[in-house]
């Protein structure tokens, strides 16, 4: 197969990079060499800027084709020497200030049919109302009384319900819906993802279940992202709230009434449990669970797997199930392994102890 | 953000209320005041009913700005002179059945076009049947000798495959697809729902997997509900079957083969693998796991997490990996959290006594 | 509800099946004899092939109304008369090769409309580029410079992104979106599947989280199958690869940068953390974990529910939390068993001990 691009870029030159990052160049550096693409390491020629912060890595740098490097002091002396080594503090953060600068167009989903305004084919009821500069691609369906702000773009086969409101510079992917919700701007929804469907209620009885109406809305805030195939529930009977800036990564589950604040992270395949409420900055790592009515403090971090069953102190670090301090969740693991292997002998001695 | 409804209702008297609950009112209770809206006690204001039924909230009760409140006999005398306080021997199964009296058009979604009849944005292959009073949305297809019942809605971009039959009442989501399928009367079936796709078969081989051709259909019976995200697998030689009034919650995966009896309850993120068996009445709590060929007998209860891996019997209680009766479950958990307490002095200890 | 088949079929004698299986069939079987479907043992009928391979299952073989059932020697004689026994010795592959020839068109889905060639109601971009014998379904969207191949079945509602190229024969599923990737020949995807959206990345900073660019493409090679739902990120600075042959299930997460390599199976719900490598031939079970940056090695087979935060050396059989070879694991979970039976006494113990 041919190498095929997804973006095209202008390029930079080693002096741009330099004054948009703060890096330092080598002594007698040429300025003037023009970067179009960045790379890891291993894969990286002679237009790529790559970077280095991890020691694990480091000794790729001496063999690295790459044209410049961001990395850190310790690293810099170790490169090969037609690397341009570019020293920064944080060589990470630097070398994604550079990327947002290449691709612009990375930073946001756009057309996937390079359409701009109304698409022929797509279905918008005459009683919505998108604003100049919207865009709504072939096969998308825009509902009654909707709203879609300027800049905004509605994916292909993407179904926007009746009276959502949705805000400027979004990105809607293909094939999600969004229903009974109202969302901010900046916000980021990819592929296939699921908003504002009913949350999952019933009066129990023992000749069937009886549907609790669902009649709240989903609210997501500024600079929200979400990943595809995510499912967030409709409140019941108050909202299910996605705080400014949170990120929720892909297949992720959030029933009714769950509060998420700000600046959240929340890793692939978790799911909160309807009513529970989240603290600013709280971190979810991969699959994390989340029992009803919990409530998790701010800046708490969640080791993936765990199981949250009981509310979380601000600024815990914790893992397991139920979750525990990870101190003590790693030695329990420690622990469970050593009985493990005293069993054999153990049995015995138990045995004869028991006698 | 201004409040925007999703729904609207012209209310209820209390005295409608209490005719339909058995609800027994305060002396000089207002009967004539008009309820237009249901919402939590702490959110509840002057047109508002609540519901109070746990010891945990009661004291909001004297703070609610509702008009009125069902609640239980002991909570009664607690609240604030001004809400109408209605006693229930099931308050919120009394406020269910005010909730839905309210919102009719909460209990099943409806078109997202305001659509009526076959709109001209779908596709509808010729020979497919719909009766009368069948909704299709923009966006919608469906295929050859398919048959949609009368009062039905298929939500836009939803796909109904070729000779599947859906009956009356039901609502499709957007973005589902329904294929190989027979589907009941008022099923709910929420947004990128996945019906009826090939199950996961092959004969494994040295050189490569052999797939294994899935030619069974998926049943699903009358007034189930399937949450968003949820995948279904056709049967490979015999049919995956749903039961009556069984409810599922969103990306819940069900492999090929599998029958699940009547009024089940199957929490968000369970897996169910292929040829297992649910009587009626079997609840999973999230994430349950459950691994191929096994018999989950009428009426069990697996706790959230745990892992099927052996036959369960009829009424049992259980949770835990594997899954055990919950008191057991509940004593090991314990059990690691002591070990893991005793490590660090135990450590030293089993040190001498190896000696 | 009358019987209704989704596929039909002409049928095979006995002795094409006998030819095309090598399996021998009893004296005097009336080899002339047709069979037209396949069934399970305890549902198969007069014109029925059925198989038997399980000891668990031969007690049905006395009942069974199949007109002939694929077995092994051991088996042979336990059937009822008018069973024509057909000894093979690997019955159940036998029986794969007879389904696949009755039903060839269950090997890969094919239109939902009956179509072929570009449908109406489908949006294909003018720059797009169909190979003759291509079918695009209407609803589907084919965006600019997009290529698909002879054969190749584009079912209603899938969204073909920009400059995406699809190989020969491949089947993409209903609502299924495919951005930023290159996929083989021969490959199905089936419903609502996610490929090539952006991976899960941030520097996560004090103020806020910001985007890392994702600029990698999806790579899927030849003869892969991808379950509905299952969610695979484009790379983040690399490609995200899935291998040759490879079998992924149902409501999987592949995040950014994954190389999976030739005929591995992933079973459902399984989530592969970001620029994890498995090798040729791995076998992840339901549910399993891998943490990002891991490798596994070659032929490597990991247990449901297991978590796999190291690397795994080739070959190896493991399970658990963190993983260990399945003996130790199994020994674990018997050790916690006894030492929570043994609580209640040892407690006891414990405090005279301690004392």
């Amino acid at each position: 197969m041919t190498k095929r691009r997804f973006y095209s870029t202008s390029g930079l030159t080693v002096g741009e990079i330099v004054a948009m990052t703060g890096a330092r160049p080598p002594p007698g550096a040429r300025l003037g060499r023009r970067i179009t693409n960045i790379a890891p390491l291993d894969r990286a020629g002679p237009a790529d800027l790559t970077f280095l912060d991890n020691a694990k890595y480091a000794h790729l740098l001496a063999t690295t084709g790459a044209a410049a490097c961001l990395t850190a002091e310790r690293f810099a002396n170790r490169a090969e020497p037609a690397v341009c080594v570019l020293v920064a503090p944080e060589p990470y953060r630097a070398f994604v200030t550079v990327a947002r600068t290449l691709f612009p167009d990375a930073l946001r989903p756009s057309s996937l049919f390079a359409a701009s305004g109304a698409s022929p084919g797509a279905a918008i009821h005459p009683s919505a109302r998108l604003e100049n500069g919207a865009t709504v691609d072939p096969g998308a369906v825009v509902g009654p009384d909707a709203e879609i702000g300027s800049g905004t773009v509605i994916a292909a086969t993407a179904v926007i319900g009746p009276s959502v409101r949705i805000g400027r510079d979004c990105s809607i992917g293909p094939g999600t819906s969004i229903v009974h919700a109202l969302v901010g701007d900046r916000v980021i929804v990819h592929a296939g993802v699921r908003i504002g469907q009913d949350g999952f209620g019933y009066v129990m009885t023992a000749s069937g279940h009886i549907k609790v109406p669902q009649i709240g809305r989903v609210i997501i805030q500024d600079d929200v992202e979400i990943g595809a195939g995510t499912a967030i529930d409709r409140g019941a009977n108050r909202d299910t709230v996605i705080g400014e800036g949170t990120k929720i990564d892909n297949l992720v589950q959030i029933g009714h009434n769950v509060e998420i604040g700000r600046h959240c992270i929340i890793v692939a395949q978790s799911g909160i449990s309807g009513s529970a409420t989240l603290g600013d900055y709280v971190v979810l790592g991969a699959r994390v669970g989340v029992t009803p009515h919990v409530v998790i403090g701010e800046g708490a971090q969640l080791a993936a797997r765990s199981s949250v069953t009981r509310d979380v102190p601000p600024g815990a670090r914790l893992g397991g199930y139920p979750v525990k301090p990870m101190k003590q969740w790693l030695r329990e693991i420690a622990a469970i392994e050593r009985l493990g292997r005293r069993e054999e002998g153990g049995k015995k001695r138990d045995k004869s102890a028991d006698e």
